[in-house]
């Protein structure tokens, strides 16, 4: 293995332990000794990739920030209904969120006191400028109903979005992330945010699957 | 003052500088020096009341869980429509969370990972127990619409106010727990949530007013 490349494995394993760490006990607790232990390097091979805890955080968060811009994609170029698209990337981001400790512990420092006042809101902010121009697009599609506003039902989506986030790293194992959870918010969402032509066209369940079942993000 | 009235009112003091310190820097940094400082008291009065930080951490969780019960009120003996109690609810617990820090404090403790997994999820369990049995009573009522499952429901119901509540914290002032905020949800809810002849007599807004505009609970 050259260099360069065990390298990049290192700082690939930090990340994730890191992720670990700060999903499982908070960022100020978190110690440095606990992620290089975890990781499986020496404390001065953290220190070379990265010079301090909230520099591992950056990371962390930029990596998560990465994954989100993996499932929302190009929304410019892409065809289709924005509504169905919408659906079907909050069940992705769902879905990824279950499996993916780094994406978790993401969205988790954006909103841990013991980082300080809003010191991690940019994946959260970039997640919600995306549901309301998606919001845009299908009212510009002429998708959705009558009085509803593409800003308002934004915030909605946004915020049940974080719930399910915040309820299933409570650990209770009640399946928040589940497509099932997903979907039965999309039912009772969509008769009221849907033209009623649009309502028939539109699932509450994902359509962006591959012939595994898995979810297919909007680059695939 | 009486010896006895002095030491509650130090204990209340002490509950209340907690749950401002927990808040702004969560469970694991908040220090009981800082604490005491806050609460104007030494650190041997908070010893007295006190004998640890979980102690204190316990004792906000008990009061916010006081002031949810007092909002939710004596659901058995309420007469009327359970769906417009259930709209004037999440009303009264959105702006109490805006403006009670113990409450925040509550909630907030409830998904810090620092404090261990599942620490404080009593005060969120019983807040969704109460919105699924409500949502039950509005079933046996005839109110909500067919197909709706009100435990479906409930999740969507408890994950949005969540997310309100976590997204309030993060301090952005986008004003998350605002009646507009609450009511832009119910709007989009409330169509397929009730049953047709049901939905003309609830309304997104809060119907429990004092003459002052204040929000009325339903044990006044």
């Amino acid at each position: 293995m050259v260099k360069q490349e065990r390298a990049l494995r290192t700082r690939r394993a930090l990340v994730r332990a890191a992720a670990e760490v700060f999903a499982e006990e908070g960022f100020a607790p978190a110690s440095l000794t606990a992620i290089s232990r975890r990781a499986g390097v020496s404390n001065g091979a953290l220190h070379f990739h990265f010079p301090n805890k909230k520099a591992l955080a950056r990371a962390v968060e930029e990596e998560a920030l990465e994954t989100v811009r993996g499932i929302t994609g190009r929304m410019s170029d892409e065809e289709g209904s924005a509504l169905q698209m919408l659906v079907d990337v909050t069940h992705g981001l769902a879905s990824r969120l279950a499996e993916d400790v780094v994406l978790r512990a993401g969205f988790g420092l954006g909103r841990d006191p013991s980082r300080g006042r809003n010191a991690g809101s940019r994946l959260r902010l970039e997640w919600w400028k995306w549901v309301e121009e998606c919001l845009r697009r299908a009212e510009r599609q002429g998708l959705l109903a009558g009085g509803v506003s593409a800003e308002g039902a934004a915030r909605a989506i946004v915020a049940t979005l974080v719930g399910f986030e915040v309820l299933e790293a409570g650990g209770d194992g009640k399946g928040w992330l589940s497509e099932r959870s997903v979907s039965g918010f999309w039912e009772l969402m969509l008769p009221r945010l849907a033209e009623r032509h649009a309502l028939a066209s539109v699932t509450s369940m994902p359509t962006r699957r591959d012939h595994t079942g898995a979810w297919r993000g909007m680059t695939d």
